[in-house]
């Protein structure tokens, strides 16, 4: 049993129906050789694309992977790298930067995507996503960055990250390709993207969504908001209905179920949490269920 | 005098100015020869178009009418039928419901359809809408479920009620042919309508939008908000300058003003009332009445 | 040194950068000789685009302008005359008017017109603006009314302000010619137009936006709110930073640096203040010291 594979768009990458997210790869504290075996558990389970970002671990997580692959350099060609650019944090290891900012120019683009490729151990990177929507972006400077990258084979494919419809509308109509998604948060503790259009946008578009911070950052398990407290209690109630592991499995399922394929981001490094996860596949809510979540999370039925 | 008619979009049904809507019909407590008078009542003043959900009265409303119809089958030919499909409350009447719900599935249409047409003893809708936008809405699957319908010659023209631009766009950009209405809430106590771009998406693509809860449910007339309190001191004021014969004409008139050709439910079951409602058709607001009326409902000046 | 030229839209007007806003023109006491003196000031300076409005100075401030104008008539053919109708307040002057209100019907648009071009003594207009969304406005009124000034060259190009993206599609989709600018508010106390979309559409479709209020009409200097006092820090920082004359500066400079070519609009009646203004044109910020304002005005980080 391997989890599935969604094409994006009509000319894009095909990727894993659940992907590997590398944030917090540094908090894992793994060797190199641990992470190699991560890895490979990952593409055992079908999971073949991982999720990355240049500023991910200080700067730092690439290149743990980078090391990771470098054992292996075969699992390359099994695999879709995905990065991003365009935060510039004040991180420590910054110090020339006092302010967190956006850089979305050319030049930063370019130089973003060269350490990503150097971190990485790899010549090309299948997807790049612009991380956030830059009020300083010029659509016309990142679109001819774009084509430099495409051109020289450096990226594959090209997207975004947190953009509303209009700021991707502005980006598309630059560009002679599709932008193959918009990876955006989704969750049952932050509905935001199902009521602004945005998932509007993606279904209307044929974009296939990549989905962060499903279990927003592990609050639903732990909050003790209302909103988290009524989400536990039907999501257990759900899980036994269903026979589910856990909840998270229930969540997964959750937005499996959205009308739009969207592509769930898991942020562990545990094995065993990618391996019921991918489970979720096979679950399959009935409307009932789904709205008890969407009425626990706002707090009030449908209208 | 009669009310006027409108064509909905360029190949739309022609419906009458102002709809019977039937929402409350079984709280009428109308025998079935009453009903019939009150239809024919109607059908005099011009009012043909009559609204009715699959749900309205849980599930009974649909079904009063047509025993009404039945007692002279040869009205059908002289009225619009308007119904809805989507909603599945968690109704006394549908025990194995314990959430309010949606259920745009081509099966939940079909069926929908099906019970609608049987339960107002006819063979064809005029105009069937999506009661509500579903987050789990697949528009591809609507689309299918509208062209199966269209095709039966069940359903003669479709819409959608309560869909934000974005929603209305996603459907329409499936479909070959007009959705010709968005039916929605449109009163002097909820304006958001005439904000939040839903109006201007209604100019900009001609279609005549159905507006429901004119009168908020009657709190312009009874609500001891500030708001309804500002109201209804300028409706008395704009009723006496232009001899209008009550409150009720005075906001009618105020919907007829604008810009995109609204069609207004009116939800009694007096006859005496629509026919005081329907010569708000003949009351002109000037700018300076209009723009009070907005004032009031707000709360302070244009800017 | 001169402040350099924008031309708006494919076809559009060829603008100065920076606009001289005659809002409060009464309100500088000038004598019309002080007037004319004034406005060749701005010309020598480069400013030549001059922005009215009907209303501006209880309908007073055209009248004033073209009262300087006629002391020097060959300056006609170096400026660019800007004006806007559609709103009607309830000036002590018009005490037909108990409510402000708008008015974009033809009649009344033509009748502005005409009156802008007496005032100014002038005519034809290079720009004329709807100056405020009208939730009454018929777009195929508006359009007829357009052709006609344009037809009779009494107007040579169209705008709108203070319009959402959905109003400027909507008016756009009734003219054969494009709205050459959308004239909005933007100030780093008011930055609601960077995330709105209202940006967003005007990158995507080639709109360069004037923009209104700044310095929030003095407040970023003078108000005491946690926001305004952020704001000041930030800027008189940057001020020293970039060497510049005043914290004006550093706010217009924020501006320019927008990827939209935004236009803004200088409203002092004092000539010092656009020396300095303009010389804002040649202060460049980094991306730090433009986010850094960003976040003094959001009064957090972007995510």
């Amino acid at each position: 049993m391997t989890v599935s594979r969604i094409k994006l768009g009509s000319q894009g990458p095909e990727f894993s129906r659940f992907v590997a997210g590398f944030w917090r790869a540094l908090d894992w504290n793994k060797s190199d050789q641990d992470m190699l075996t991560f890895i490979e558990q990952n593409i055992e389970l079908g999971i073949t694309t991982m999720d990355h970002a240049d500023i991910y671990g200080q700067y730092q997580c690439e290149a743990a992977f980078g090391r990771a692959l470098k054992l292996n350099p075969e699992l390359r060609s099994k695999i879709e790298l995905v990065s991003k650019c365009g935060i510039k944090p004040a991180f420590d290891c910054t110090p020339d930067r006092y302010v967190n900012h956006y850089d979305t120019t050319m030049q930063h683009i370019l130089y973003s995507v060269e350490q990503s490729l150097q971190n990485l151990g790899t010549e090309q990177l299948d997807l790049l996503l612009i991380h956030r929507p830059d009020p300083l972006m010029n659509a016309d400077e990142v679109a001819e960055a774009f084509a430099k990258l495409q051109q020289s084979g450096k990226v594959k494919h090209f997207g975004v990250s947190n953009f509303s419809a209009s700021q991707f509308s502005l980006l598309q109509s630059r560009l002679d390709f599709e932008l193959v998604t918009n990876q955006i948060e989704i969750s049952p503790l932050n509905m935001q993207s199902l009521h602004d259009g945005s998932l509007d946008y993606c279904q209307q578009h044929n974009i296939a969504p990549m989905a962060w911070s499903c279990l927003a950052g592990g609050d639903i398990f732990t909050a003790q908001t209302e909103q988290a407290i009524r989400l536990r209690e039907v999501l257990v109630r759900i899980s036994k209905e269903l026979g589910a592991d856990n909840m998270d499995q229930v969540i997964y399922a959750w937005l499996l179920a959205l009308p739009v394929q969207v592509l769930p981001i898991i942020g562990s490094g545990r094995i065993e949490r990618s391996r019921t996860t991918v489970l979720s596949e096979h679950i399959k809510l009935d409307r009932q269920q789904w709205f008890s979540i969407w009425q626990a999370s706002m707090g009030h039925s449908v209208p």
